[in-house]
């Protein structure tokens, strides 16, 4: 038996200028915490517009201006911090889509570079190319908690359900999907994807996306969303910047496990 | 390129009475050849209500009545026939969930005997155990017809995503579950459940349940559907007794996975 604890998605809209993102996330963190979030989760890409072409000039190292900022978020708050992703400027020379995580001392305690990269060419819908700006990562991640283990994925990964389905065997009770979809794959195949991964799997998906700005290059899906073990959400947001809120059950998904059981 | 054919699935209501099932059978292939379908499916165990006290009684073997009839009907009207399922009296004196596939000369192409049993116990919702009357099958099915490869799985089966990439793998461009789902997890999954299955292996998934009785012991969720690669409904029934219809077109599909990449 376990208590639950407390899930801040944080639908954060970034802008031009760095230094308000990272003004942002000190908000955001800090209201999420007034909230009495123990796990505080940003967006893909949070401290720059979704804009293939910013993307270089707003890489940072691990230890970049972005990070400094949430580890020190973390540690004076003592809450995990799933930090969204940035674009990360690689010891080799290389820019990933990367999520760094957090914990309550400030640490660095996971590391995921979105393996699945965007590149679609969708009739009516978007033309994305990712990889021309992204290198892609080859490894899937999880990572231990005092709430038990986790999973970490960017947003075109959850096209892939063999990712889940490892994540799960490897024990992660969660999964944290930092994800800008756009419009048009986001309206046909968001609560699709975000709750069948979550029922297929018998686990939780916590989406947490930018909000949307009609004026950006890439207009964004949003709709930051914590589905639960039975496939239903527990959290929802609309389009807007605003922060949702869920309690993980660990206990409730061991339940649902026994209830129906299909070898998770 | 090739043409797209004509799929029917008919949402029968079996009754007590053998030979009323047997009467609507003719009825509903009859009906859906009048309106051109190339692909008749009917719903899981559609010779017998869904009730497991009747499915020893209702047990055939392979020659028996049930299939004689179809390969019959499949031969004078020169289609295919997804004989959705009926419970099976095997050589080996067990009783198998199985699905026969008749081509258009009544011959049995493929034969499914559901691997996953619907063993649950749920609170608030069904406790049944499908294992102590029927055996479970220990292999999936693919088969080879004019309009291409197909896959073949049973009810609970969908809840298992391994299975149906393995037929996806195998070149199958759709997948027909025979299904009756209770109203339970039929309200809270099936729609997540057939779109995803669709939308994960961007194939076609056609679905098909009894009606539904409410004065069964088993009440089902029906709602047979027809799903496509990019994760909508084309086809999708309600409660009652009735057949609905869908074209199936692979090039639909092949541009599908040609626009959004994912591997398949």
């Amino acid at each position: 038996m376990s208590d639950p604890y407390k899930l801040a998605l944080c639908q954060m809209k970034p802008v031009k200028d760095k230094k308000s993102n990272l003004d942002a996330a000190v908000r955001n963190v800090g209201e999420a915490v007034r909230r009495e979030a123990d796990v505080v989760c940003l967006p893909e890409i949070w401290n720059s517009p979704y804009d293939l072409m910013l993307m270089r000039e707003n890489a940072e190292s691990s230890s970049g201006p972005s990070n400094t900022l949430l580890s020190e978020l973390a540690h004076e708050y003592k809450v995990y911090i799933i930090g969204g992703s940035i674009p990360e400027a690689a010891e080799d020379n290389k820019i990933y889509n990367t999520s760094f995580v957090f914990d309550p001392n400030g640490g660095i305690i996971a590391r995921h570079r979105k393996v699945h990269l965007f590149d679609v060419d969708i009739e009516n819908g978007p033309r994305f190319k990712e990889s021309d700006f992204f290198t892609a990562g080859d490894s899937l991640t999880v990572f231990d908690t005092e709430f038990g283990k986790m999973g970490l994925a960017i947003c075109f990964d959850v096209r892939f359900p063999e990712m889940f389905r490892d994540m799960n065997k490897r024990g992660a009770h969660i999964v944290f999907l930092p994800a800008a979809f756009n419009i048009t794959t986001g309206g046909a195949h968001w609560d699709i994807l975000m709750k069948g991964r979550a029922l297929d799997n018998q686990m939780y998906i916590a989406a947490c996306g930018p909000a949307r700005d009609t004026g950006a290059s890439f207009v964004t899906w949003s709709h930051s969303c914590v589905a639960t073990p039975w496939g239903e959400y527990i959290a929802h947001a609309d389009a807007t910047e605003k922060i949702i809120y869920a309690d993980i059950d660990v206990d409730y998904m061991n339940k649902i496990r026994m209830e129906l059981p299909i070898g998770n």
